[in-house]
């Protein structure tokens, strides 16, 4: 599998000075699993103690929480570390990056498009999320328009990221479990969530204007 | 200005079978804006004879019309016609993307980003505009979430298009009129009228919202 001293795919990608992952796959993927089930728990318990909030505005505030210090901390990180690869010191998210790049090596060989999407979800998609929380926290009036544009840029991000790897050849996994754990798997939550906050913020909006109307007829009269 | 038989930067870009522009640039342009004028002054006009329509409210009927044929002729022909660039019967649409190219040759070269945000563009946003248009006219509920939704796509879609090329080198315009003209100029009304309108839809959301809050309330008493 090794070529050019990296397990990526193709092959012939051209990464000098990569230094292998130091952790292993387990190591990676339970350190963030632990990271996050002590956030969503923190969230959920925190939730909890709000009035008036229902369960699924706590679940909200949670994938909110979750969704927006991975755009930041994770994503955040890739976008201003070009060279990852390069990492020797075995820092955790140089090790995630390395990790995934062989679900897509888009990562490693630093695609525009990739990084463009990672950069406007960093920036503007962590940032965001996080008001997400405190606007279901507060029931503020920008609760629904803001989770919807969220949502919409994450579909939107992910529509590119899979579009422009369908038309450069599809052929960035190392393997295909790689393929289906990492490029199609870790994504998915990502496409599945976004468009159900999507569609239900879109009809608590529509809601909204169907009351106004009605409160105008009303007036009215 | 000529290498590889095309005007197009840079230089190096391989294009086989490349036919030259048959129309003049003054030609393409004065045909755009003469359907352009054609269908805002029938958009101006049709949205007239409605009840209770804003003068806002015509100009962006104006807009979506204008905007939604735009993605759906001139950039759907672009995404399902990679080979444009070798039109020999000088078809409109064809010469429109030569044209074009001279200010981001990325469109000639066929790039992965550029066809993905266009066929987001074309395949969701010309549909969705058009359906913007009937919203407006007819009052739908979900005629500001839409708008919204439409027009954050296209500062997304902006965004991605701009970003992709400053991290490929910039360096795709044929000279410093076409990079102005067409690269920056062409794009500006994507980047200014929907910022404006999304600003809008989120103030009347949250406004909508706000009033569902009073009304609850005034029932509670």
């Amino acid at each position: 599998m090794v070529s050019e001293g990296h397990p990526y795919s193709p092959r012939d990608l051209h990464l000098p000075g990569y230094v292998p992952c130091s952790l292993s796959q387990s190591n990676i993927l339970s350190v963030f699993a632990f990271f996050t089930f002590l956030l969503v728990s923190l969230t959920w318990i925190f939730s909890g103690r709000l009035p008036k909030k229902t369960k699924t505005d706590r679940l909200l505030m949670c994938w909110w929480a979750f969704t927006g210090l991975t755009h930041l901390i994770v994503e955040g990180y890739f976008v201003f570390a070009p060279e990852f690869y390069k990492d020797k010191t075995g820092f955790y998210l140089a090790e995630v990056w390395k990790e995934y790049s062989k679900g897509d090596s888009r990562y490693a060989g630093r695609d525009a498009g990739i990084v463009s999407v990672e950069g406007l979800t960093a920036v503007f998609g962590g940032p965001a999320s996080l008001l997400a929380v405190y606007a279901i926290a507060t029931g503020k009036s920008y609760s629904h328009i803001l989770q919807f544009a969220i949502s919409l840029s994450q579909l939107y991000g992910v529509g590119v990221y899979y579009i422009t790897a369908l038309l450069e050849g599809d052929n960035f996994a190392a393997s295909k479990l790689y393929y289906y754990a990492y490029y199609i798997g870790a994504n998915a939550s990502w496409i599945v969530i976004p468009l159900i906050i999507a569609i239900r913020s879109w009809k608590y909006t529509c809601a909204a204007f169907k009351g106004q109307d009605q409160t105008k007829k009303h007036k009215v009269r």
